[in-house]
This record gives structure tokens, sequence and C-alpha cells, in this order.
């Protein structure tokens, strides 16, 4: 009997739909449903036979992501999305039974990362009305910790952090790792990337898998100041990312105007889904990303089921903390947040 | 003081180059020179924005790999390169202080990853004259060993394992797993995929970034028991391969006579090389892979560098047991091992 290590026992793996999205209305996973930009079609189309049969080269890239935000390229490694990303964080600082502080409701990896490394997790959970728990989060700090995980904007939640309670814990935190996780900035229009130069404890998480709708290449990055990087380095693999990713994440940082256009549409098409979802949902959270979140109460369950069965995916976060009844939808096209309106419309009629 | 955890004291990252390689006469990295298959281009033209956004779906693939080994579906899992297979593989079975033999000299990544996870490491030498250790091995198989570590045909010596060494190894291993290295088999012309079924213990790995000329793509897999896979699927990354390289390795398998045709060239030019070389080194092994080791004892190192300064890359593997004085050269196109001979030729004169 081959037994796999120890600590594997206490691990649940990320459960990937058993089923092809293709053919659904995908508003379960935060992709974009707006394509990706044009120019990175463009790019790819120059790929050529020799272009692919060497290991791929980064310095370009990394530059041009230091360049947009405003950081040096020494700052910048390039990761197989943001989960390889949060994994290369936590594997690299975290020991068996080191603390990290975990804010809750929030994406199932940091979890599942620090279970791998045998992590002592310690969950702060949001407020009512999810406001941030700040003071929970700075009393919790201590020189036992290793990491505290901030997103910003959050998910589930969609809720903004403050810049000073961000800065209050990267000061009370001065011994630890701040992962800041930053997937959904661009829809809220702020990067903290201008605090890494300050605090040498900031680690930065960004992705190409949102609002550059390039989930399918599999391109993040990890943000850190360059005394943490050779440890980093070790922790991760030296060619995570793929040449065509590259090509992509270059043209997309090339196509200036296509970042606006995407965050204009999705603002105009979350202002109808909302309005139009507050007739049959008890609360709606409208946030400041790419996803809202509607509470059908008892009926929650009921309604995520009926959708699916039309071919609708949301994503039901009803079992975590403070999301009894809530549905979590990402903000689709007109045409699709018109069926997903008119489908729940009809199953609670 | 931000302090990564103690363990990665022992580890030593893996070093990219730090200049650009495209410029360069690239047979240090055992890299395809011949590029990938045209129809992998053709495949990849078809590739537009609305397949990009979606988090990628690997089943058809998986199926292909599955049906062009002879295994199913379920014994597949794509990985981020052979690298990323490696890891998961290690960090799947090996607790810190478990032991994992590995036959030396061998690809740095083995020890890489086993040192991230504290593993005992239990290096067994290859014999003088390059053959195999087997009953070092067999010898040291005991209940505390977690893996066995098997590359074949093996770099960077390039020799092959008889299978019934093989099978030897898989009866005495029987509670621990035999991680079988297949990058190279393409060029010897079999792989031991036919013994999954027999052996649960059986863990192999292939890769796309060899004959196939899709380095660039990161795109590998693991084939294994489907009872070994729920515990493997909670240390992969649950989308781990790109769209890009998904469309790629489809059309690559479904170009059956690429492969031929590159080992036919590879051949014919592994024999010029060696032919050639043999008049400046003092030893040269053809192999069953595409590189071949060239002797150059005392010179060794002053040839490297000279043609490092001709824009000429090979591996010294000097530093390495049993490889005293020898470089790896992976086999190029016959303009690229031209201008490697009279390179040679001119500094040895």
């Amino acid at each position: 009997m081959i037994k796999a290590r120890r600590q594997l026992e206490n691990v649940h793996s990320y459960e990937i739909p058993s089923f092809t999205r293709k053919d659904k209305i995908r508003l379960d996973l935060n992709e974009s449903l707006f394509g990706c930009s044009p120019k990175v079609i463009e790019a790819l189309r120059e790929i050529n036979t020799t272009d692919l049969d060497i290991y791929p080269e980064y310095d370009l890239l990394s530059k041009k992501i230091a360049n947009n935000l405003s950081v040096k390229k020494e700052n910048v490694l390039l990761t197989n999305g943001a989960d390889d990303a949060i994994r290369i964080i936590i594997d690299t600082f975290i020991d068996r039974r080191d603390e990290i502080l975990i804010p809750v409701p929030t994406y199932s990896m940091f979890e599942l990362y620090s279970d791998l490394c045998g992590a002592w997790i310690k969950r702060i959970q949001y407020k009512e009305g999810f406001s941030f728990p700040i003071n929970d989060i700075l009393q919790n700090i201590g020189t036992w910790t290793k990491i505290v995980v901030i997103v910003n904007p959050a998910s589930p939640l969609g809720t903004l952090i403050p810049e000073d309670y961000l800065i209050k814990i990267l000061k009370k935190a001065k011994d630890s790792i701040v992962l800041l996780d930053e997937t959904y900035w661009h829809f809220a229009g702020e990067s903290h990337s201008g605090l890494l130069k300050k605090y040498k404890n900031l680690v930065i998480v960004q992705t190409f898998s949102k609002i550059f709708g390039l989930a399918g290449m599999r391109l993040g990055f990890i943000l850190a100041n360059e005394s943490l990087m050779p440890e980093i380095n070790k922790v991760a693999f030296p060619y995570a990312v793929t040449y065509p990713a590259v090509v992509a994440g270059y043209a997309a940082l090339n196509d200036k105007g296509f970042i606006k256009e995407i965050v204009k549409k999705i603002n105009i098409e979350k202002e109808f889904l909302c309005l139009n979802l507050r007739k049959s949902a008890s609360r709606v959270h409208q946030t400041k990303t790419n996803f809202i979140l509607a509470d059908f109460g008892l009926k929650s369950d009921f309604v995520h089921k009926s959708l699916f069965k039309k071919g609708i995916l949301v994503k039901n976060i009803g079992s975590m903390p403070l999301m009894d009844g809530f549905l979590r939808i990402t903000v689709g096209t007109r045409k699709e947040n018109k069926i997903l309106i008119d489908a729940i419309n009809d199953i609670l009629e």
C-alpha cells in the first residue's frame, strides 16, 4: 500500500468542474466574458515553429510589467497564474506549524496551499456588513505570524480596504510577509504597488486572468522587494510561464485603451444586472469587481441548481462565513445578463 | 528581518541563463533545434479572443495522450512541463526525512525538489562505463524508501535501462513509488507505459519539450495508476496548463509522421556530429537521445568557455560524477553542427 505524505490527509483538492463549461453561460468563476484584446490575438498570430522549441525568456515582459506599475524589473517574478504565485509565497515562508492569518470568507487556495505546508491557519472573520476586521487582524499579528493574507478588492465580498488599514498592517507585521492579492484591482482603480518601495514585507500577487481576459494563458506575477527574491526563486519554477503567455501579456499591456473600455462595459452591465436582480433577490451587493452578490435566502440552493439545469453557472457561496443565502454572479455581457435575469424570474415564478 | 523557512537554507535555486539564448547556437539544454510540427502552428492560428478568457479544459488532450500510450484517461494528469510533474510526485509522497533514491549523475531538479521537501537523498552512482547500478539500487530499496527515481534514457549519460531491470526494481520497491522519467523516450523508441497496468507503484513523467519542439509551451504529464490520482491531485495545480498548450499538444500528437521524421534527422546529424568530434575529443558517446557526450579532458573548460565566446552554448557537466572532462552537446541541424565542429577545430588548433 503506497501512502501519500501524512499532511495530505488534511488537504482537500480544489475541485474543477467535471463537465465542459464551454457551452454554458459562465458566470461562476469571474473570468472575463468580454474576451481578450484583439492585439493579443494579432501578436499570437506571429508565433512561428522556431519560437516554440526554446525555453521561454521573461526579461521583456518583466520589464514591461515593472514599468507599468512603477517598480523595478528585479521586483517582478512571472508565475503560472496567481495560484502559482500564492503557492510560491506560502511555500517560501511557511514552515510546519507557522501561523498564517487569513481573513474569511476568501479564495479557497490560500487555505489549500497553507494546508500543504502544514501551516497553522488563523481565520479572522469579516464583520457583519462585510466590513474589514482591522482591529482583529492587528491584535492577532505577533512574532509567530509568518504571513498575513489580504485580498483587495476582496473575493467573494467585493469590498475595498482603505490604504491606511493596509499601512497599519504592514507596520504591525513588519517581521512577517503581508501577501496582498490584487487579482481584481483594475475594476476598483488602484494597485498598491507604490507601497513596495517603503515596505519590504509587502508581497503583491496579480494576474492576467480577469480583466485582461487571459485565464487560458495562466499568467500571473509576484511583486516583491528584491531582497526576498533569492529565496522566492528557490521555490518558483525556472520556466513557469509559456512563450505564448509572454507574447500575450506584452501585447495586452500595450493596448492601453482596452482596460478602460472593459471597466466601462463591466460598470454598465453591473448596474443593469443589479437593478434587475433587486426585483428577485432580497439583497444585492454591487461590489468593486467584475462580480456581484445576490441574496436569495432560503431559495438560493434552489436557484443555483435550477440555473445549472438551464446551462447557467453561478457560484453558490452560501456555506462560507457571512455568505448564507448568497450567490456570487460574474458580470457578463448584456446578452448573458438578460438570459440570467429571465431565467431567475422564470425559476422564482 | 524576514526569514524564509529553514529548509530553504539547504536549497540552491536552478539557475537560468542571465543572457538571452535566442541569438546563440543553443546546444546546451537539449531543446529541439528542428522546431515543432507545422500542424501545431496551423492549430494555434485558429485561437480566438473568446478561447482565452476561459479557464482551460484538459479532457480532450488527456484522452488523446491516453489513447496514444494505451492507458486510460484516468491515468493522465497534464502538468506545467516535466518539472511540475517531478515536483508534484515528490511533494505528494515525500515527508520530511523520507528517503528518495536517485541514481547519479542526473537532472538537477530531482535533488532540488527533494531538498524543498526535506527528503533524505540517497545518491547511487552509475558504474564506470556508464552501466546502470542495478544491484546497488536493489540493495538500497527498503521499507523506508518512498521514491526510486529512474531516468530512461538517462541524462546526461544517454544510456538505456533494460526492461527486466525496471521490472526488478518495480517488484522490489512495491511499497514505494518508482518515478520513471521518460523525457527522451522517443529518441530510443520505447515508452514503458505498458507496465502501468501491472505495477501500481509506477509513475511515469513525459514531456512535449524535447522531440515535439514545444519547450516554450511548458507541457508535460504524469501517467499513474488511478488509485494514486486523488492524492496527486491535491498537490497539482487545478489549471497548470494553458489553452494554447492544449491545442499544441493535440495537434502535435495528430501529426504522426513528424516524430519519425525528427528521429531520422537527429540520427543522421548525431552520426555526423560524432564522426567529426572523434577527431578532436578523446571519447565520444553517441547515446539514445538528442544529445551526445564528448570528452575534452583537461581542455573541456577551455573548450566550453571558448565556444561561449563564439556564441555557441554547450553544457559543461564536468563537475558531475563520472563526467570529468565531458561536455554535453545537443544535436543540432547540419548548419549548427558544422558551426560547432569548425569552432572546436579552431579552438583546439
